[in-house]
């Protein structure tokens, strides 16, 4: 499974887009609106540029990826407007993987930039010039220093590669009936993640490193734990209830007990020790702040009278098929996917009669050190 | 009608796709060939870069717009090897409108990346980074300076919008029957059409100025003609034909004339003297070099013995199909689009009884001018 190739938001404004099923995710990025709003002031203060690099990396598609950009826009006008400095001209790059819907943000434009324009900034069209890159994080996508703003909303948890849990000798699959790090996974299940996101997330430092200016900021939201043990419910539960609902087609022949055991999650939610240690290892940045937030599974999402949103389990399965749709496709066919969903449902309503499920959310600032 | 949004090549890899249909573009593009070395080693010897910004405007989707960048990216390594320097930092901006098939584009560049470094740069991942902005080249696109070449194929033809051809007094239609600038056009749609052109085209030179570096390059090719008459053959038969087949439909009751009446399409092929007009009144470019090329309706096509490419009318039908289709659906609706490119065909193909019909191709290379 390529990666780069089957990860991707579900596109298009259809039922099971993300465009329409992202709410969870824009309630995250709001947690990160203090803290961008500091980087702001600390770029335009400590060094005012002629020229300001902002980069969000995991665009998606759907009203999040402008909605964010537009927030920013707004911090750096306030702020110009409080201290008395002119506008910088903008250079907005919006990042995702090349299966990203990036049409969708395309075909937004022209009524983001008339709305800026009339409602906001006289002459932002010739001021803020904004394009879209297309590739993994975990690599360069931009120009030496050229960023002096790196944001980054629920997609650092997704690993560059499924860990290679590969054991020749063994007998039983390494990671039987589950998808992602369970409590039933053995050692080296844990360390092969844990490898694997040391490896991904220092090389997302690195290419970073000589693409943001000295004094330069990221600000890095994604899941996360705030234990040490990576398989507590709060950080990897919704594998476990999907891992459940695949089972649960075996015994109608409609999924291999071979698919499930050779399919694992290319996603990581590290604990902060493990966040800190990697920066720390790297070496080019600062932490300014990490911060832990909870947020429940069906955050964001309006009271509506719709049959398909009535249960909290529906909005989350929802939520998660507009995010792993892709990925499960490849590994289970097309055809399994309606149902799966549906009992999917069904496991995260009953999960819900015996918890409140949330997710932990961790929030990273962090500077560009450097002359 | 708002050319922004119904202007744009047809999408995706069917039969009538612009990917599938756009052998006379990269005709067209060979023709730039030499003026874009030129060009290349001028920016390489005066002033060697260290980041080099790059601007592809009207890419379209399908295989011209990575060819292009291509070609681009092995002139500017054989002119490195060649003088012993180093490769600057690559900044590709592939640009067309906000309706154009960007997904296309970025789906093929794990691929083009992936055959560069194999193929010919090694590190070619850390030191070229495409992007793709949407929006009109008439008006500003790129942030201040930033560009050191522009390169426009088969794109500045279009207007930014129909020439307003509106005569309140008027009885009969200004351009009864025709769609672009005919035998039979009154000078006023014929100076209607010039003022617009005009506008547009200084427009362009406006916004570029203010993007590229001095000593920065343009090369631009797009339809024009020798003439000074915007009527000869050479120049808009092709639109002859097209108000021809539409002309044929009304009879059947599935197009209205006044359909045909209100509809004029937003292309100029300005003669070159026009050009050069605009380029020393707008005052930021120096003209190097300013060309024309005849090339055949279905210059390119490979002979093959499918039925739908079987007579030289049905190949030019396939070529205008791909790129006029998006406009003439939002005018005509798309249940006459297959039988009016069979109309088309066939009158395209009685034209070839008479004639060797060819479009005439300018290509013009400028430098921007300061210090």
């Amino acid at each position: 499974m390529e990666i780069i190739q089957v990860l991707h938001m579900n596109g298009g404004e259809g039922e099971t887009s993300y465009a329409k099923n992202s709410v969870v995710q824009r309630k995250i990025i709001s947690f990160g609106n203090s803290t961008i709003e500091q980087a702001v002031v600390d770029i335009l203060c400590k060094n005012f540029p002629e020229s300001m690099g902002i980069a969000d990396l995991g665009c998606s598609s759907g009203p999040n990826s402008l909605m964010l950009i537009s927030e920013i826009i707004d911090i750096v006008n306030s702020k110009c407007l409080e201290k008395g400095y002119s506008l910088p001209e903008i250079r907005v790059s919006l990042n995702d993987l090349p299966g990203n819907d990036f049409n969708d943000i395309f075909v937004s434009l022209p009524a983001f930039y008339q709305k800026q324009e009339e409602e906001k900034v006289k002459g932002f069209r010739n001021n803020c010039f904004i394009s879209c890159i297309a590739g993994s994080f975990y690599g360069r996508l931009f120009p030496k220093k050229s960023l002096h703003l790196v944001h980054s909303s629920s997609s650092l948890h997704w690993l560059s590669q499924v860990p290679p849990l590969l054991d020749v000798d063994a007998v039983v699959p390494l990671n039987k009936g589950k998808i992602y790090i369970s409590n039933t996974s053995p050692a080296s299940v844990r360390n092969a993640y844990l490898v694997q996101f040391q490896k991904d997330f220092s090389l997302f430092l690195k290419s970073r490193a000589e693409e943001t200016v000295p004094g330069g900021h990221m600000v890095l939201s994604f899941l996360g734990r705030t234990s040490a043990d990576p398989a507590t419910e709060d950080c990897c539960y919704q594998w476990e209830l999907l891992a459940k609902a695949l089972t649960s087609l075996v015994s109608e022949g409609r999924v291999l007990e071979e698919e499930i055991n050779s399919f694992n999650a290319p996603y990581y939610a590290p604990s902060m020790e493990e966040v800190k240690i990697q920066v720390e290892q790297e070496g080019s940045f600062m932490i300014n702040s990490l911060k832990a937030f909870e947020v429940e599974w069906d955050a964001g999402f309006p009271i509506e009278n719709k049959p398909e949103l009535s249960s909290r389990g529906r909005r989350v399965a929802k939520t998660i098929r507009a995010v792993v749709e892709s990925m499960l496709e490849s590994q289970f066919g097309r055809d399994i996917m309606d149902d799966l969903f549906v009992k999917y449902a069904e496991l995260v309503d009953d999960y819900y009669s015996r918890a409140v499920p949330t997710y932990i959310n961790l929030v990273m600032s962090v500077t560009r050190k450097g002359p």
